[in-house]
């Protein structure tokens, strides 16, 4: 009758008491609790919240669940819904069994997820390398800040490929479906951060790159970045934890922790007080010694300074929810921020250290990544956006200063073809003349297997990229004697190499099979080299060094 | 079965759960269990903390309370301990029956304490005077600026007291054993908190002084000042909540609610996620628009800009534990508060925004209440600590510039006479050459019963003032039919007028029957008027406005 991760000895006891109130009508013993807490963690948490009291996806507190009943509940959550909510049965992710168990699981109340102290947190540090065995100064004679850190997510990996020659340099262990990686100043530092809450730090120097230090942070975590502003390059590491909800402070060389803040707060508008304020992402100011930290929640920008980073000064800016990613614009003054649950973008002004605008993002669900800047004739200063619910691509003028006639508004906005939204990343660089967007989780095969071309001075749509179908066709693979088909989902997440005059997507495959990184040149559209090999398993997120390091976008 | 506190859901189970699990051992209808949450809302909950986790006083958890039994707890609730528990039962506090009462339910799992939203704030907020219907300039042809505001504790009420005439000019409602006042930076407003987190403010420069406004803050709460810089003068008021633990920003005139912020975080050493985090004491600093608050179990400082009230920026320090009270240095740069599980002084430099030093306090259990200060001949400007648990009286340094070899240490320490410790308050004026302490929480009769008179420049005990008898004296009253003894426990809390030639005490009495407020010359040490009258009632705190406004002490 033991929970055994880790729940405080009050709560532990509620989710046995539900049980017993229930009425009998929903019993689940320790085992199946356990497997289903850990099934939530992965799979629901993330949009429904650790409390269940729903974010991106709605909330699931018994209330509600129990009216729908378990049959309901396991349709949908083995079929799921056009509102955005995966098939996790029918994609293969969840057995039968699982989807019942889910859908008896969330109808009893919320069990309580662990606590996590700095005892906690020390025990897990390694030190894998310490600073004084790492090289003084490059190995390799590789263009190593043309590398590209890639994402291999479901494998747990992160691979590093010089930019240069496509070739494989390295792969190192990461975290649980490693969500992003970011550089240090130097670009010397590659850190990664799983959605387990782990950290850990690449040095790039090495002949063959490794992981030098590694720390679990907490239990859920989706951002990480460095120490940018003058002064302070290379010295701290930060990670922003969706549970418990904090902002992790790590020495940069070492992961060796700082300090722990706590994010829990009040709602920004009605003042409700909100255990589960998580941090959605953490950008870095190349300006002063500060961290944007956009607490999903609470609708609250954190202006984090990390000069004494044992006793932080933090300036919090009243926003809107749910503050999601972001990007910088072109002077790296103002942060843009989506806020999904309202439409909006967030402009913050790291200078004045206030909200410049909130602004109506013109789409439905609007999911920028860092986003795109372009330096438009007529507008000025861009910063663009796409959409997960809508087709939308919206541009919003960022300089007041020159262009305040375009400022803090949507000054065009183009749609993608077809219908389904489904955008998650756009990008562009300096040196290209497009801005290219992906469309993964659109429904329709077609849309979904496409990278679309926009003229960063028309602001159209002029080319679609159509994924040769070698890469994205359905194939067969046999699990435990068991055949399973697989289908890539499409193109996901596009990065340029440091001269910007390529551009690579990732084939969105199932860690059974290895999939492709595609290779195109930024000029002519033209795939130039497929990368693959057995390793490229469920590539996602890329990140070039020189790029990553200087914000480019 | 349903608690009717406020609890949330999934929470307000466990109580019931624990009950089923406990094997029915201790078992507690609804109706028992509202009156013993209330019951240790009131009593307990301010020592023990709200989730029972032991603050000043030892943790109440159920694996600890179980092993020690009912009939224990019983004994020790009735009749307290030397360690400073109160002898509830015996002291007519409560009855037999609520004793045992409490001695089970200390044994439950703790229940969920509510939570308190915006929205809950503003419908408990009443603007009983609107600013346009209120006087443009004072009323009054007293000597305002020397009133008096009286905590008359047991009975929820603040008298204001004219220090020329020692007349009574007004008594006004207030919270639920109101904690402190304190007044805005004009001195014409006075804010009352009470133990329930009801805030108040009354106008003293009408005719017969009155509230004007109150509002609900949270459940629980301690502190309130107000904005003291200059440009935000009489602009907000701040309430530091126990529970929730929270700051909440007000309006200064009408009291409306602008912002809740959370203290729930980590605390400052082992870094474990705290969500009971307390305000201790806020103070306003007079030369930027900042308030010190001190959050009592984290162990953290933080320096709270209000200048943005909607965009606060927190400058966080690490100190120590458990923050309690304390007040400025002669130069109102310094901020000086106690650590009393750590038997530590805090000096916070506010100018710099950083922990100046954390220094041993010489004795056992600092209370300084806001602290007394001298600028002594040898050693320059020191500020002195009592204690609860010690006989000391410390004098520190607090002149880093001109008297560095003093600075931050004990440079002088003198006992009390005899044992028992149980100074709450010392305080002095620059106008006396005396400092003046209480002793009312000592065990002894007659050394509870007796003012101790410090020379400043001696830095000994050069007096003791016997109170008369006839003021502390035991006294029989009847209620409902049934003759009860009352002892009043002695002075407590001093306060100087405007000049700094009187200071007043006041007879912590019994709110059955009427004590008094003794009036001392403040050269002579001659008891000048003793302040009489059936509205006399647990009179506590006092707080003369001209030195409340410019923290003379």
């Amino acid at each position: 009758m033991k929970l055994k991760i880790g729940m405080s000895a009050v709560l532990a006891v509620s989710a046995f008491a539900s049980v017993a109130l229930a009425g009998g009508d929903i019993y689940l013993g320790s085992d199946e609790m356990k497997k289903a807490t850990q099934i939530y963690f992965d799979r629901c948490a993330g949009c429904h919240g650790m409390l269940r009291k729903g974010a991106l996806g709605p909330n699931l507190l018994p209330k509600k669940t129990k009216a729908m009943g378990t049959e309901t509940l396991e349709y949908i959550i083995y079929n799921g819904t056009p509102g955005g909510m995966p098939d996790w049965g029918a994609s293969g992710e969840l057995t039968k069994a699982e989807t019942k168990l889910m859908a008896k699981f969330i109808q009893l109340p919320p069990v309580s997820p662990p606590e996590k102290s700095m005892a906690d947190m020390k025990k897990s540090w390694k030190l894998l390398v310490p600073p004084e065995k790492r090289p003084t100064k490059p190995e390799t004679t590789r263009n190593w800040e043309n590398y590209f850190g890639i994402v291999l997510r479901d494998v747990g990996k992160v691979a590093i490929v010089d930019g240069d020659t496509k070739e494989l340099v390295s792969i190192v262990p990461s975290g649980f479906a490693t969500h992003i990686l970011r550089t240090s100043k130097s670009g010397r530092y590659m850190y990664a951060i799983g959605r387990d809450g782990k950290a850990s730090v690449i040095d790039l120097w090495m002949k063959k790159p490794q992981n030098v230090a590694e720390i679990r942070t907490c239990n859920d975590a989706r951002s990480i970045d460095t120490s940018k502003a003058k002064g302070y390059e290379d010295e701290y590491a930060v990670v922003g934890c969706y549970w418990p909800p904090s902002i992790v402070t790590l020495k940069g060389d070492t992961l060796e922790p700082i300090q722990i803040v706590s994010t829990a707060s009040y709602t920004y508008d009605t003042g409700e007080f909100t255990r589960e304020a998580r941090v959605a992402s953490i950008v870095a100011n190349h300006h002063k010694p500060e961290w944007v930290i956009n607490v999903k929640e609470t609708g609250q920008v954190w202006l984090y300074n990390y000069a004494d980073p044992r006793n932080p000064d933090i300036h919090m800016l009243m926003a809107e929810r749910y503050l999601h990613d972001g990007g910088w614009d072109l002077t790296k003054r103002y942060f843009l921020v989506a806020a999904n649950a309202r439409n909006k973008v967030v402009a913050v002004d790291t200078k004045e250290g206030e909200v410049a605008a909130i602004i109506p993002s013109g789409g439905t669900k609007p999911h920028p990544g860092r986003g795109a800047n372009i330096n438009h004739p007529k507008y000025g200063p861009l910063w663009a956006t796409g959409h997960i619910g809508s087709n939308d691509i919206s541009f919003i003028g960022t300089d007041p200063t020159y262009h305040p006639q375009y400022a803090w508004r949507v000054v065009k906005k183009i749609s993608l073809p077809g219908d389904g939204g489904g955008n998650l990343f756009i990008k562009t660089h300096p040196a290209c003349k497009y801005i290219i967007a992906d469309r993964p989780v659109n429904p329709d095969r077609k849309l979904q297997t496409q990278l679309y071309v926009i003229d960063k001075n028309k602001l159209e749509v002029v080319k679609t990229i159509k994924i040769p179908k070698k890469y994205v066709k359905e194939r067969t693979v046999k699990v435990n004697g068991k055949k399973i088909k697989v289908k890539p989902r499409g193109p996901v997440h596009i990065e340029f190499n440091k001269d910007g005059d390529e551009f690579w997507v990732s084939v969105w495959g199932n860690k059974l099979l290895p999939s492709a990184i595609l290779v195109y040149d930024s000029d002519s559209l033209k795939l130039k080299k497929a990368i693959t090999g057995d390793w490229v398993r469920t590539p996602t997120g890329k990140f070039n060094v020189f790029n990553t390091k200087y914000d480019i976008y």
